[in-house]
Order: C-alpha cells, then structure tokens, then sequence
C-alpha cells in the first residue's frame, strides 16, 4: 500500500474505481480531474491505516449523492468539504481525523482524494461498500450494525443539512429528498465514526487495490488476462453487444443488456440485468435461463481489448466486451448484508448463490 | 393579558386563531383538543412577555408543518417537543427558555399551549405572522432581516432534521421536501432565537390578542359587531356564498368564492381569492373588478349570525357569511413585507393599497 496519493495514482485509482463500480457509481473521469487540480493545489495525500488511528478520532464518509448527470457541477465548488467538516467540529467539539470514500465504485472512489487535499486531511485507506450500490442504506457500517446516527449533506449553494434518523431506511428517503430539493446533487458525509467504531465496520484496503487494479493493467501485454487475475473473476463471457435497452425510473436507471459469445463463447449468449449497476448475469438457454452471478457479488464490463470498464450508461451496439465476476466482500453474504443489498432488495426473486459457486457448477455442466 | 394559560382559556384562544387564520392555518379543533390534554397531564402554562426575558435566553417558534389533512395525527405522539428541546440543548448547550407559535392563525396558534405543557416551559405572548401565512420564509424574523439560521424538523417516526440554509427560500424548499418524505407532518421550530435577537423580530402580544378575540365574542349580544369592533375591522359584505370553486395544486388549496349580498348589500357582488389562505377580495362590477383588501391584510369569513370563522374548507354553498378585512401588522407592510407576503409573493399582479385606504375610497363613492 502507498503511503501517500500522488497524481501520478489518480488514473490508476480513477481505473481501478471504475472496475469496482460494477457499472455504477458515475464516471470517474471527472472524480480524476478534481482528484489532481486538488493535488496540484493542496499537495499529497497520506492514506493511512485504520489501525495507525486512535480510538476517539472522527473518520468522515464522504460521498456525492444524486443524478450522475449533475455530478459533474461538483467540482465547481470547494466549499462543500470545508462546510462538511465546520458541521462536524460544530457538533462533535473537533475536526474529523481523515476521510474515507463511502463508496470505492465509480467516481465516488476518486473523489475524496480531492476531498482529502482540501481539507489537509488523510484518506483512510477503506471504503464502505467494496464496490458501489445505489442506496445510503447499503453501507457496511449499517450492515455491521452501526445505529444510523448522523447523515450531514451540503450543497453547492451553502446549505447544510443534519439529519438523525431513526434507521438506515430513513436516511436514504430523507437524504434523498434533501437531495432532490438541493438541485440533485450535494456532498454527503453518511455516518460520522469513531475509529474504535470503524473498526470491523468498513472494508479496509479498498482504495490501494482499486489502485492496484489499475496499474496491475496499465501497460499489460495482456489487459484481460491481467485484470482476470488481479481481480481472481470469473470470465462470464467474451462476445459482442448485440441489445442494449434502457430506461430511467424513479431515479434509476433500468436496463437489460444482451451479448452474444464470439471465439470460444461462440453459441452462448448472456443478459444483463441493469439498475444503476450490474446485478444480475443470466446465460440464455431453451431449457430455461440460468444464473451465473447476482448482487451483491461483482459484474463488470470490459472493453475485451483494454480491460477497461464500461459503465452502464457507455453500453453501445456492437461492442466487443467480456462480462467479469467476482466475489464480494464476506460482509455483503451475511444474512443482514444480503438483506440490504442482495437479489431481493433490488425486487429479483432469487435467492442468493455466490459467484464462485454458481460458476463451477456451469464450468462443470 | 393573562398572566397563565388554563383549561378555561383554551376555547377562547381557539376562536381567535381561528378569525387570525384568515381560512387557513388549519382546523383549530384538534389544536385545542390536544391543549386541552396537555394542560390536564402537565398543569397550567405560564404566558410571559418578551420583556421579561434577559438576552440569551432561547426562544423556540414551534409549528406544525404539512397538510392539515394530515396534521391531526399530531396530537398522537408527546414526543416530537421534547426531541426538538434535546436537539437545541445538544447544539446551543442549554435547554430553551420559552415555545413561541410561529404562527398564530389556524391551529398552530393553538398547539403550542400544548407543546409549552409538555415540555414544562412558558408560552411566549407573540408570533411570528400575526396571521396565518402558507410558507416557511414567510415570518416576522425573515422580514426583520435575522439570518436563516437554522430549521429542526421532527416527526413522528422520530427522524430529527437540522437545516442551516443559506436564506429563508431554501429552508422553505428544504423543510417541505423533509416533510413530504417524513409522511407530509411534522413538528418544526423555524429559527432558535435569543431573546434579544426576538426583540423587535416578532409580533408581540398575539397570543392574548387571540384570547380576546375568542372572549369578546362568546356570549355577545351581537357577536359580529362586537368582533369587528374588538378587530377593528372593515365589514366588505354581508351575504349568501353562491359559489365555490377550489382546486388542490402544489400543496396548496387554490379557489375562488363568490359572495352575494344581502339586506343592505343587495345588488353587491365580492369575490374572495384563495391560496390557503383568503388573499384578494374584490367587488364584482360591470366597469371592472375593484379590489377591496389584499393580502398581506387580513380577511376573514365569519357566519353572520355567530361571528365564528370559517376556514376556507368550510365554505359550502348557500352559507350566511360576512367578510371581515382589516390591517395587518406594520411589519407586513414594509418593502420587505410586501416582497415576501404581498401580493406578487402570490402572483397576483397588484400593487398592494392597505385595506383602510381602499375601504375608505369605496365608502366615499
């Protein structure tokens, strides 16, 4: 693990987010941009351990939350974070010890470095998802059982808003609605924790491998083998976009995505099952559709050439692109993580198999 | 003005936020039967004046916020007020000194008696309207030019929100869009004001003004005249509701009613405007409309034969009414006052005239 987030890290950290964003998490080319003006501006950024921080010290969650589309008026302002963290000197009688990306996936995982610069603080070297989810609720520290204590959020335009919900639930519906009043977009610190309660409570080491699955396919003779690799994914399949169609509701973007097998997958063809992120993959058969990956496991596209990610809303006819999947994080298949953010809190009536499993059992067919 | 609220006072106080409310601020029915409640559990409820409170003693504008359909499950839960309390303590590091109604029209002049019981704390003899107004950034405070500090919303779930907007427009926007998600009611306080911040910030004296209304009235001779007296009041018409027309857009109840005179009115036509509130009254004529009172001023429909308010809820066709104008606080009528409650802040596009002014120019022609 580095111990310091220099520019020369963003594009690998901006790649690896990207392939942890399973699709989802917005684009992490503007998250990179503001990542190394920040840099440039406020210097390096240490990434720490949780293990090198006290007990009492106040770790910070931080997020963007609203439509992806919004996203990028982000970067516009640099008040947010400073006005994050004035709210919690205001409430806990200090400043916050280091920053923690409360989703590694997508551009929410590259932009606390550029939260980090401007506040002078560290970036704790974990996340609270592992990859990326839609929800404020699908949080390791609500899977952990954490009560839901504290979601501050600010806008571009200076508001700032404490909510104290009353559980998980609340807080997305509440900062939702926040959010949507505020212009659909607004910098959100989602729980504010002691390192004692972090502890076993957010996926540590999140953010040097998204680092690490970037430069491990930066230059590789090999970009997929390499990624494969890195990543220890299944190859669901390597073919070509043949239909893609989707849809915003409520908020979301639905989808389903259909690629036919070409070379060695000739024959096969997989569907995707889209709601912001990739949750389910099905291979296609007359006797009937079969499974080969669901939430909260891991489903990313990658252009078959570059090993690069493709996000949901980049899905065009006709590419040539390879379906990856992988295991979550331990915490996601506990009975309690597979409540929040497994097949059935996404409305699929599955029930939940992992990735591994479900790919050795059609390896061995 | 009474030196306590009692069980004897509750009615009285009733009626007159009832003829405050202009039609609106909701049925005063539910507010007195929870004040009611409240001071049979926890005992009388001392009324203060502003004066008699040293500089930085808190005073906290409570409101109920949401549809009044919705509002009556106010009274169902005690333990929104005490919540509000603890959230005050946590960020000010004292308890408040007194519960102000932030509007003393409608039933949110009355609850508070009932939210002052609960939480063992005098009532405050002043408002933040001096009438019922339908939004957040519609008060005294915002008009007298204090900061929009800070909005603490509850509801009944026991989701506590704390806004720090930027202007009084955003804690409208962002304290409706909580309510809405929070199941469209909720307990607010709308700025914590030290008392010297209070001074010259709110309308003192509404509460006993509300009493004496209510008393003057019960029991009268002739209860209209001696309302319009204790108003001070201009009598636009007195007649027979001949139609009715309302229609619920935008969280708002909009309408028109048409009023036909009768006895010494015969031959006279008003129309009364409706946003929640009774807004414009204009006499019907051949050669144009001619406006007779518009908001910020008050007007109110009373039952001809009783004097008792209807709200703009009750009108029902056939209905033996006058309509009641006279002049609203000085404050209202301020360049700030007109730019947040005249008639533009509604969309009428008129040049607001004080009701006495245009009452006179019609007597005299």
């Amino acid at each position: 693990m580095p111990s310091r987030i220099t520019l020369d890290d963003v594009d690998a950290l901006a790649r690896g987010c990207a392939v942890l964003g399973t699709g989802g998490g917005g684009n992490v080319r503007t998250g990179a941009l503001a990542a190394k003006r920040a840099l440039r501006e406020h210097g390096e950024v240490p990434l720490i351990k949780l293990s090198a921080l006290p007990d009492d010290a106040l770790v910070v969650p931080l997020s963007g939350i609203g439509a992806p589309t919004v996203g990028f008026e982000m970067i516009q302002s640099a008040d947010e974070p400073p006005r994050i963290a004035d709210e919690i000197e205001r409430l806990f009688g200090r400043r916050p010890s280091a920053i923690m990306p409360s989703e590694i996936g997508g551009s929410n995982g590259v932009y606390p470095v550029a939260w980090a610069a401007q506040l002078g603080l560290p970036l704790l070297d974990a996340d609270g998802m592992g990859r990326a989810f839609p929800e404020v609720q699908m949080v390791s520290m609500y899977v952990a059982g954490l009560p839901a204590e504290l979601v501050i959020l600010t806008d571009v335009v200076g508001n700032v808003v404490t909510i104290r919900p009353v559980d998980g639930l609340w807080s997305e519906a509440l900062a939702r609605a926040v959010c949507v009043a505020s212009g659909s977009a607004a910098l959100m610190a989602d729980y504010v924790l002691t390192a004692r309660q972090a502890r076993g409570a957010v996926i540590e080491g999140t953010v040097s491998r998204a680092i690490a699955i970037g430069r491990a396919t930066e230059g590789a003779a090999d970009p997929l083998a390499t990624l494969q690799a890195e990543l220890g994914a299944a190859r669901l399949i390597t073919g070509k976009l043949v239909d893609v169609e989707r849809r915003t509701t409520g908020g979301f973007a639905r989808g389903t995505a259909v690629i036919e097998g070409t070379g060695d997958d000739r024959g096969r063809t997989l569907t995707l099952e889209i709601q912001n992120e990739n949750l389910v993959a099905k291979q296609v058969a007359e006797q009937g559709d079969r499974v080969l990956a669901m939430v909260p496991d891991l489903i990313t596209v990658v252009d078959t050439q570059t090993a690069t990610a493709v996000g949901t809303e980049g899905l065009v006819y006709g590419q040539r692109v390879t379906v990856l999947a992988w295991p979550c994080d331990p915490l996601w298949r506990t009975p309690k993580g597979l409540e929040t953010a497994g097949p059935r809190a996404f409305g699929y009536d599955l029930d939940y198999r992992p990735v591994e499993t479900l790919f050795e059992e059609v390896a061995g067919a």
